[in-house]
């Protein structure tokens, strides 16, 4: 059997995008501003999903980013907080990016993760989490953000993982909205009738 | 800043394992008994989790394998399931398996999903899962299993995705207990603590 691969690599204008910015940016307001840059920059493709995230050191340096590639990487599990933490355990250079317990490394997500990338965080080694647009923001423009916990974020305190929200949410909505409105393609898969 | 790349490719011995195995196998059992060999197979590697997953089209022939990588692939997002989807959507060529609302492809878990693969089954347009070993197997040798909705199955169901439980669990925890009881590693990162 051919077994195929996928390799998971951050389009070019990410990089691009991120010559333009401090290596470091010990602020967390200026730390979610460069996700949700990546969300719009990303919308602006005409491709893939509004959504971007990056994963911050505590002393705020950058260490990886993601966007949405659903579409241009063929793959529904390509959603920017999966890539973000993928690449971050990769420079880091382990599955567990906490490395025994610290408290080092930050997921900022410019739109509340779903439930797949929800589910993917407690394995990550993350501490913290930051959002920008709520979950509902991307529901109303028609993306599906699965069955997730209804105490999801008290599921993620528990578990070690700080969470706050709303940081520039109406910067966040604003990149979702723009993008429902230019007619962004809203790609979730049709659930198959029985 | 230099952006890493992550390249998700199974290991050359599954190849030489599936050369084993005829490639159409019309019967549930035993596309379950090739799920549950990919964990057992995994297992006896010594470096990864007991987890194996499949991925087969309505008529039985083969689409993609998975098996857990979290500690060869130096990521936590690499469970045998995520890996089984998106090489299917790979060798398909659609981020979206249903292709638009047919039921054509199915998961077979060696293990109950956690809450991360749990949450990549619907946007994967996958029609159907099967699982072998039940999510407490799992919790009783000392993996944890996520923050998963309580009626996870009804859940997915309601979404399209029929689920069927307990296919050759008891060959499937077989595999989980032999790895627990040969020292092998439960692998979970360690909760920050406060």
């Amino acid at each position: 059997m051919n077994l195929p691969k996928l390799i998971i690599r951050l389009p070019d204008w990410v990089a691009s995008l991120l010559a333009l910015w401090p290596p470091c940016l010990p602020d967390h307001q200026d730390q979610m501003r460069l996700a949700i840059e990546l969300s719009a920059k990303n919308a602006e493709t005409g491709i893939d999903g509004p959504f971007g995230a990056a994963v911050f050191d505590d002393r705020g340096r950058l260490v990886s980013a993601g966007v949405n590639m659903v579409i241009s990487g063929g793959s529904s599990i390509l959603h920017a907080e999966m890539i973000a933490i993928a690449l971050a355990q990769k420079k880091v250079g382990r599955f567990d990016l906490s490395g025994g317990g610290q408290r080092r490394y930050h997921l900022f997500s410019s739109t509340e993760p779903c439930a797949m990338c929800l589910g993917a965080i407690p394995w990550s080694g993350l501490s913290r989490l930051f959002c920008g647009a709520r979950d509902e923001d991307a529901r109303a423009i028609g993306f599906d953000e699965g069955a997730k916990p209804s105490d999801w974020a008290t599921a993620l305190n528990q578990r070690g993982v700080q969470v706050e929200r709303d940081l520039l949410r109406w910067k966040a909505v604003a990149v979702l909205n723009r993008y429902a409105s230019s007619g962004g393609k809203i790609y979730n898969p049709v659930f198959p009738s029985e």
